[in-house]
């Protein structure tokens, strides 16, 4: 299978706040190690419309145009001359973070640390969010045949669930305390109870929001509005009968790390994936002498083979994240949408012959 | 609640091999970090069948009668003097290990290892298939409401599997190899799905036992025979479609051992909890070259909160491995049931005005 | 050996705030797991100097008199009736914390976390600045000839820099950054070296009690003033040729605090031993979303039997932490030295007969 | 610095069984991610020896010449044009396995197990026992002034015992028993010590051996010769007061194995780092029930840095393992020292003009 002929490849591209536009870019040519992709399925993560909005998330600027989408799945078309295990029709899911450098983070694997690592739709890389799209062909997966497209996509998302999780140490019997339930939240709730969480308790200031977490899974919800960070804690405790082992905080506001310190068992964790401001006043103490750990994650890594034998075997059930879909071509109503925090994925369908899930 | 008037205590006592009797002993009397427990359910173990057949285990010699039982649950009918969170009425699971010394295993947590622990049925200390049993108090655990004795007493077995699958590291996404599809094999492999391993293949030489696998959730099984060792790790990696990151070995045959060190993955873990001849002979090397870690269990410290966690919450079914029941006064056929290897498991019920699950 | 016939047991009991008294206490009678000691070597710690200054420490307040002292060693003049690892005649050190309760933090190895413990020092408890004290014998750690009293009522702080480094997993070939080179600082120092840490960099406002960690083994030291927290980061960076994998904040301080999480490798732990205030305004987000963890410390547990075999196998040496010594009649001059500050560590010798080493 | 003009490339190969010789080979030529190096130190290691005398070990078998050598170091002459972090002049150590591909195994940090990786003088890969090799930049480690190119060659064999130690999660205040007295066990009792081992006891045939480890830092010695297993874990346990938490197995004599089963304290490790037969028989069950780990070793992985960190803060000491040193030249006679088992490492010299150690 051979790529098209005419060179014709439908990028969303950033320009600076406020600025996103469709355009047509070149098909890439793939290097030795790299594979080219026709795109199908790509998710709008918060970050890309945050990119969008503001040209920048912290010291990551947009300063010259950049393709947006990491959360991806399409078919491999060509393959660079030193790949050997994927071949032209291979449906693949692609990890979007992909080590430049072998240096100390790669050989210790963790290479999600490493600070030289390419990554989708991150200043100054390109992400995936177009018809073409060529990427290390190491960090493309081969997708079983009962896994969807759009579950490949779904990868992304959910490998932030199986890091925190897993840098939680969420084990068999845990209570687990996840603060918010938007798409991030949701991921972390579905990955806690694969784990053999026994009981999670979702929190968040929507009830809808929470409606859809008691939907995929969440023992327990609780709606907080004015609450300090100590009543929620309690309030925690009282539902669960008992603190959490393990925290999740997928907010970043300071209230709620506040109020994961005060939930957890001692001994347990607290892992930060809601990104805050750059200081946050908290109750480190109280953490500090009853011996809560506190860990962040920065995105992921190791997550997509272990996400793709969930997906094989059924063991998680990630298709109702997908509440819109749009066509390529509708990316800026796609994005409109996203913006507004309607339903929780959407998912842009890059492919314009099989626009399936 | 107090302890009847009359001391009447139906206890089944082993006295030798082939020797068990149902004999009626006093009611104990709790020392003050003691409960005093009416029983209600007690499964029949492998090891009860074998001290009544041999007398033995090892080391473990019967030589003054003993009590036979080990997987327990009950009512607190009598508190001890210093017992603070259990009261007259609470139905509770029965942790039979109660370590007799805080010793440098009691301390680091690891206190099924202490030389000096107490354990039912386990000579010289008594078990508790009786009407009432004296014991530990830190070592049993109120039930909720909504979890049953019998699920109370199969907590035990459970806990075997627990313990199995936590040394073994099972974690998300793992494909998992169980050998060995009696109640030992059944429970890791239901904490195994629960602990969110992907794909779980059971091998066992008979296709009954296997249908019961498949019956409590395994992905595959595989019925062996004549195989070589090198034969069948090679099915099990055709069938998971790749190496089992952890082999939980649960029947002690050194061809199992065998096949459990070919079959794991490089990097991964066997786990031994079957119990074999003194002296195996196994391809080591093979093992080490690849580093594939080879861990034993003895029996399981801390599993008992994490238990009932799953239970309450509905997160395992355990209720599907009790296939007998029989009143106490008929434990001789109880034991007979179970020693012909009928079903999976016999439980024993010990209250007679409650006979229920 | 018998207790002395006269019932003379001078202790040192703090009142309230700036209220220290020498008193006469009977001398008490060993419960069945306890064991009566005749004080040998109690070490003055920063907690009994702000007790006697405070009258507390956070919600640990003191309402009655109080013994002070936990950092100690002595003789054993009487056994409980339980006790069968210690006799009359052994010299020992001792725990401070002996759980009370065989909760589940006590059977997961972690009985620091346990809410009910006993704690020399800590009120209501009392402590062993004393002639006579009896404590949980399980508690009491036998010594080896080559090991003196005092060492061994120096294995109480050096088991805040075991623990501190340990949950830090200080590993070989580290770099570490010590905050603070007070008498933890140093002991924690002492630790990481023996940990294998390739260098350690201490960091105090203080150049003679830097003076001090260089003499007890640091690699490197630097001397910090009015520096940002990023600029005290850079030069530990610069120091080292790199940044440290862990660091040991021991001095509270919010600017240290922050100092830590600026100056520590990405994937690597921020150790907070030093006690702050409730809030701190701390930057999370850079801790996070480098996966620099963040672990407080709560005293320590399972440290005595390795601190003695290190100091019998002369693997570290914690004698020249000794800088003062007076005896107990002393008690209030001796604080008075600590007090203020000058030297590291000050001695009280309890045993009018024997005030050696 | 550029190569030399004239392509002289004195190589050590081995033919077959019996066969060496010293050859001319043409200087090879940098690729993009590699640099050629002027060797400096390169050390005989058994498995040198082995090829030489076998033709093979196990399964890996030379088929055509194959230049021996891998515990090596040398000077940077060339880089490729990709390579950024080495220049000419560049004093490096070289890891001699760099993975080929990366695969799952590279990903999670454990590339030593990676199938396909290239490994200096295992058939089919040449070694570095040459005037000039080039090697995988990423894998070739920058030795700062203060360490010699003997301590970087050193660093290979070095590296087996910081694995294997790591493996048995050797830790502070740790009783060790480490059997063998050859290169690999002293090297691994160096780095015992050195990651906070209170006490490590050496077993050995040899007195002279055993002689050697007393010198590089054993705190026992035992030579052992015809008793049985039980009696020589009967003794260690003697010596040292207790059973050892760690065992490191390293002669690969099935009497070791099994004496290393019966002498690890329960909840202990085994580490396997000695080469047996295929097949061995051991008390299986014994490590089993007692939850004493078998771990093997494969090489090692992620060790250079951390040996060059120990190496430059002279935190251990290699330096008296090199007993004899010889010229490229007197290779043959080289090898004929160390096949003779006279002294512990034999060195040899490949830069004509730096014989220095």
């Amino acid at each position: 299978m051979a790529a098209p002929a005419k060179a014709e490849n439908l990028s969303l591209v950033v320009h600076g706040p406020g600025d996103i536009r469709l355009e047509n870019y070149p098909i890439p040519e793939p290097g030795p190690n790299e594979v080219l992709l026709r795109m199908h399925s790509v998710g709008i993560c918060g970050s890309d419309v945050h990119y969008w909005q503001h040209g920048r998330i912290g010291d990551f600027v947009v300063k010259k145009p950049m393709v947006l989408g990491h959360e991806a799945s399409g078919t491999v078309v060509k393959v660079g001359s030193s790949v050997k295990h994927l071949k032209a029709g291979d449906r693949v899911a692609i990890e979007p973070g992909a080590p430049r450098e072998v240096d100390d983070f790669f050989k210790i694997g963790r290479y999600n640390l490493s600070p030289t690592i390419f990554f989708c739709a991150t200043p100054p890389d390109d992400g995936n969010l177009c018809r073409f799209y060529k990427h290390n062909a190491n960090f493309c997966y081969k997708l079983p045949d009962n896994v969807t497209f759009e579950e490949g996509a779904l990868i992304e998302p959910l490998s932030v669930g199986i890091h925190a999780c897993r840098r939680g140490g969420v084990s068999l019997g845990n209570k687990v305390l996840v603060c918010g339930a938007g798409p991030v939240g949701l991921v972390t709730l579905i990955v806690a109870k694969a784990m053999g969480a026994a009981t999670v308790v979702v929190t968040d200031l929507s009830a809808s929001r929470l409606s859809k977490a008691k939907e995929v899974g969440a023992d327990l919800v609780l709606q907080v509005s004015q609450e300090s960070a100590q009543e929620i804690a309690s309030k925690v405790e009282g539902l669960l009968g008992g603190k959490p082992e393990v925290t999740i905080e997928c907010t970043g506001a300071e209230s709620a790390i506040q109020a994961g310190i005060y939930a957890t068992r001692s001994g347990g964790t607290l892992v930060l994936v809601g990104m805050g401001s750059e200081m946050a006043r908290v109750p480190l103490i109280h953490a500090a002498i009853r011996e809560v750990d506190i860990k962040g994650v920065f995105r992921y890594c190791n997550t997509w083979p272990m996400a793709i034998s969930m997906l094989a075997s059924k063991s998680v059930n990630v298709k109702p994240l997908v509440t819109h879909r749009f066509p390529l071509e509708k990316a800026l109503e796609a994005f409109e949408t996203s913006r507004k925090g309607v339903g929780i994925k959407v998912m842009l369908k890059c492919d314009p012959n099989d626009q399936n899930p």
